[in-house]
């Protein structure tokens, strides 16, 4: 299992998880963005002088086999062997496509992830999974393949955007939901305006381990992982349709719209209960918006949806809650509940 | 471990095969021979008749990022599912990048391997390892992802030419060399002009569990795995150099040629036997003649090796043996001595 680093001294934290993985060589793999931002924070440490580091273009639509290749080919230009060390420094978007290609280079090499964003950290760097999208659909290749360590520095958390946060503590929400009503009441009552570092610092570890457990008990997604997938049935839908638009929205966003869907199917469906629905409605209205959708699009949000890996055949699968905490996987619905909740989706967030 | 299944009724054992296995879709991959010559040997099963074939050109020159490419597309347009079935018709090229697209679709789904050649049967459809040619180096993209079961039949070695039998027997020459000198004596008995089915079918069962014994006891090749590779270091390098110069060699010849480097860098290393060396030696150079190198190409070859998946660092690794059975893992050479074996080669097989 991948070992979870709080680093409170980022230099000194990353040196010693790099020393700790015996290596050849070592690649880091950076985007445009972390590579001008986050990098340089990182250029103290001796072993980085020796690193080769390759660069690829930011954001999630470039989360392409395009790229992907790109790294496969730099790897073998300059030498990788089945013992280099890949440190993949950004957001989802890197660790995903990094973590990939350290899966599948020479059959796997060994990985840390540095998470530099708030939802990769809660997200993505943890758990193992690995994998770009392709024809549209969202990490439909890919594999599970841990890292060798995560490292999570509030160094970076500072200079992201308040969408940046806002995009990881959806993730946060998420867990909140599916562990436990104390956690829940916790994560409704921070003060976002305040931007209280300390304090979502705290909440962010909480977030990692209540994923972690879940990871440990089932690594391959064969049940309990799956409380992992609440929100996401419909967040992904509502992404490759953004994506297929050339409107992409952020990962966390999406989710967060996708639990407003995805709590009243559960309300239906397995009785939620509906003061629950509606606290966790409002905060979500309140911080994120309204991704745009016309009962127009629901048919093509269907076909999407169809195509989630989380289906058997053809047959849409979701995880629900029943209550905060209790969670019930392999949920299905016909077309028309779905529509519904669609309605319902379009009511809360005032379209 | 995947079930290796000797199939002496073949409609029978790959419908019950299939069976086992929960599945919502069935894929058949296949290449243009074993689509025209092998599938329809299957289409007397009745589950065939929804399922989805695809097709790829034939050759390890069609290994290709481009070929899997297609094959995943082809798995997303036919609604695929992450609990779909691939099945995969043909020899290691086929399942080799078959394995590596189930692999990777949707994180991993499961496949079935029938191997139609003997190399397929005895090398690459056993042991987990998947993957595709990248860049001009043989295999540097892929994973470790078993299949569910291996089905071998006979049905499909009666058409296999004469080359192809040869290219299979040398992985069995190579697991008699890592067994025993028991197992050696009979492979190097094997009546090749009687072509004796009943015989070789005995022999080919008996190499696939020498090398299932050795997958099950390390599957990750993180020690004695290694033993499988005895031979390979100067195969790769063989084919790789014969793929560039795009004139490419079957693996099993190459897997011949490069076990007589490495018996010599094994008698000059590690006391290998002198008469076990000469008398395997003589075997391969009758039955596979020589793949033309000449001095001009030590230097080139010696690149190649370099960039073998089993190096650390820079230094070449070879699997040696002390004698027959008695394997040297994890041994380095110098340059003059790898050239050295070239020159001894090359005088074996009368260059």
């Amino acid at each position: 299992m991948q070992q979870i680093i709080k680093s409170d001294h980022l230099i000194t934290d990353v040196e010693k998880a790099i020393q700790n993985i015996r290596h050849d060589k070592l690649f880091i793999l950076t985007d445009e963005n972390t590579h001008t931002h986050c990098f340089p924070l990182l250029a103290g440490i001796p072993l980085m002088r020796d690193a080769k580091e390759i660069v690829i273009p930011a954001g999630d639509t470039n989360k392409t086999i395009e790229n992907l290749t790109r790294v496969w080919q730099l790897l073998t230009e300059n030498g990788a062997t089945r013992h280099s060390l890949l440190v993949n420094l950004g957001g989802g978007m890197v660790t995903d496509l990094g973590g990939f290609a350290a899966a599948t280079f020479k059959r796997g090499i060994s990985y840390i992830n540095i998470s530099t964003t708030l939802l990769g950290a809660v997200d993505a760097a943890v758990g193992g999974k690995t994998g770009i999208n392709f024809e549209g659909y969202k990490n439909e290749i890919g594999s599970f393949y841990p890292s060798e360590a995560v490292i999570i520095s509030s160094d970076f958390f500072h200079t992201l955007s308040h969408s940046d946060i806002l995009s990881g503590y959806a993730e946060m929400i998420k867990h909140a939901l599916i562990h436990s009503t104390a956690e829940w009441e916790e994560v409704l009552a921070y003060p976002f305006n305040e931007a209280d570092y300390s304090k979502l610092n705290e909440l962010v570890f909480r977030s990692v381990n209540i994923k972690q457990d879940i990871v440990e008990k089932d690594p391959y997604e064969k049940n309990i992982r799956k409380a992992l997938n609440f929100g996401h049935t419909t967040a992904h839908a509502f992404e490759s349709f953004a994506m297929n638009s050339e409107k992409p929205v952020p990962h966390g966003y999406a989710v967060a719209w996708g639990m407003i869907v995805e709590l009243w199917l559960s309300y239906r469906l397995c009785g939620f209960p509906k003061e629950k629905l509606q606290r966790s409605v409002r905060f979500i209205q309140e911080h994120y918006g309204a991704f745009p959708i016309s009962c127009d699009d629901y048919e093509t949000l269907y076909e999407i949806a169809r195509h989630d890996k989380k289906n058997i055949g053809d047959t849409i699968h979701f995880t629900l809650l029943s209550d905060i905490g209790d969670v019930q996987i392999d949920q299905t619905t016909d077309k028309e509940l779905l529509f519904e909740a669609f309605d319902f989706y379009r009511d809360s967030v005032g379209l």
